[in-house]
């Protein structure tokens, strides 16, 4: 089903907590009517945020998004604890009363509330919770290790240092090199992105292995590579968890290994210092393992904020290191990067 | 608080499914009034079960088991999938009827159950759904880096090795050798045993992390070490995330490695191998260094179905191996096992 966004990003537009707008606005398919933020209003976005490579208006009210065609708002920042300011509930009242779809990415589901399920049904609008997981999720068997097509995880450093984008650029790669590819979405904004998808931080922690499992396994039969988005990070104590068990549940053959240039620490409490770039990747292939050998194919560096000569020099510093073939999928580098894991792959 | 159990094994008694029972029989240190089993009822648990070192009556009716004293019923079988079958509905009618308390380690809830729950409260019973986590389970901080005990973790090859008896006999052989210890429960049988604690692999998926060291945090401040019940292993797919969150949240000083005299692979589908003891000793203090080093102080060898002089060589074989102090909780080697540990805190 095709959608028409309005993202609320409601003042945060530029902060990192909407980088569920962020990552709509750049990768998914469906038309972006207009975003909703009182901060920039009147203001478009590609003079806000040029590097998401959209221009689309910036409003201040519903009515101007839905007069731009909109049929569906996106609640776009990831609020700290994933819980929702009471003051959107006035937004989403508004939207569900003049038959929009209302899309949450957050923690809190809007279909608990039944005022809202009443509103949604009076008036023909509809409830999407991306994070409320199917009901039906099995306990990981090993059924992911016979589906026909190859896997490919994208593992990283630590969160948000591109896993998702890589997964999708490298899906987008495959497709223009004449392979017929799916980006398996694991978390909310690439839920919202593919329009199917587990964000599977939110299963039940038995279950992480079998939501991977069961997202590979439900992927669709014509596709030949699977690029499953990985989560958090296994030297980040909080996620850690979510990390591994999606990384045995979706039993890859291949990995991206995902880095922020120049970070030497977890960005979060407890600040755990990371290993080496050679280390963390030998500790990759050796806990995947488990399941099935899976070597890390290349290294997807995130070079945001670098210059073009900074990013150079940090790409060629991290190839020399490792022996992997480098580069950062926001400069140009996913054909290159995907040439790397088509090698892995059909060794 | 104190119970009278009357535990519920359903003609399973001597099957690893009432390994709840089993747990409850052996560690409790409440009085348990009678066994309910079809299968066996008239017998007497030391002819069944000499192993479990406890001698009830065992009987076919909960009015025997209430006429022998018991206030709670445990429903002590773990079925697949973790499903209450229907016809133990009638048992707990009839307990709740007659103002006992129902205490359920399974992942269906009766406190879902409206008519459950009027029952209890007409006849002043009560139900404790194990399972169901604390409503304030916060995103993994570092705070368990900063509590004053030492944190001991039991972790182990595979899933029901005995990560929990060996954590509450070493927490015992600490008492007896004078350092005030406690047993951090980490699942449903521990969780009953010790009257508190988290069942981490049903918290959702974010916040098993955090779980285990809201347990850390929480643990009695008068306790001088902490003894956390490790869960599944790394090297089953299916579990690996709930046993690497479990290990980073708690953040502890040292490990304890559980596993089976002989064991090559993990029992259940995919049945991944294992590798040998040492490089499972050495991948589990690599990935417990992200949060802290915590050397793997001993190995504690379940040789469970093996004569004395197998044991006996079986243990002397992984001593040879690994180089660290080996033995068998169940064969009186808890205080062994216990110096080893406390010489490493203590380093």
């Amino acid at each position: 089903m095709s959608r028409t966004w309005l993202i609320l990003t409601d003042g945060y537009l530029s902060e990192r907590n909407a980088k569920t707008a962020h990552g709509v606005v750049r990768y998914s398919r469906d038309r972006v009517a207009a975003l909703l933020d009182h901060n920039y209003a009147g203001k478009r976005l590609a003079d806000v945020m040029p590097e998401l490579e959209r221009d689309v208006p910036i409003v201040a009210t519903l009515e101007e998004g839905r007069s731009l065609g909109a049929d569906t708002l996106l609640l776009g920042v990831a609020t700290p604890g994933g819980w929702m300011p009471d003051h959107w509930r006035a937004w989403i009242v508004e939207a569900l009363e003049n038959g929009m779809e209302v899309v949450n990415g957050l923690h809190s589901f809007l279909s608990d509330d039944a005022e809202l399920v009443r509103l949604a049904e009076e008036h023909g609008g509809r409830l999407w919770d991306v994070r409320r997981p199917p009901p039906d999720i099995p306990l990981f068997s090993g059924k992911s290790l016979e589906v026909p097509q190859k896997i490919v995880a994208t593992v990283g450093s630590d969160c948000a240092v591109g896993k998702k984008t890589v997964a999708i650029e490298l899906a987008e790669a495959a497709e223009a090199a004449g392979t017929r590819s799916e980006f398996v979405a694991t978390g909310q904004t690439g839920v919202i992105i593919a329009g199917r998808g587990i964000a599977v931080d939110r299963v039940i922690a038995d279950f992480v292995a079998g939501a991977a499992e069961k997202l590979v396994c439900e992927s669709d039969p014509a596709s030949e590579v699977l690029l499953v988005e990985g989560q958090g990070s296994l030297w980040h104590p909080a996620y850690s968890g979510v990390t591994l068990g999606l990384l045995h549940g979706s039993a890859p053959h291949a990995l991206v290994f995902c880095h922020r240039a120049h970070h030497t620490a977890i960005e979060e409490p407890p600040f755990t210092k990371l290993p080496p770039v050679p280390e963390m990747i030998s500790t990759l292939e050796l806990m995947a393992r488990d399941v099935r050998d899976a070597p890390v194919a290349c290294v997807a560096l995130n070079t945001k904020g670098l210059d073009g000569e900074a990013a150079r020099q940090a790409i060629e510093a991290i190839e020399a290191e490792t022996g992997l073939p480098t580069g950062d999928v926001l400069r140009g580098d996913a054909p290159h990067l995907w040439a790397a894991v088509a090698r892995v792959l059909s060794a």
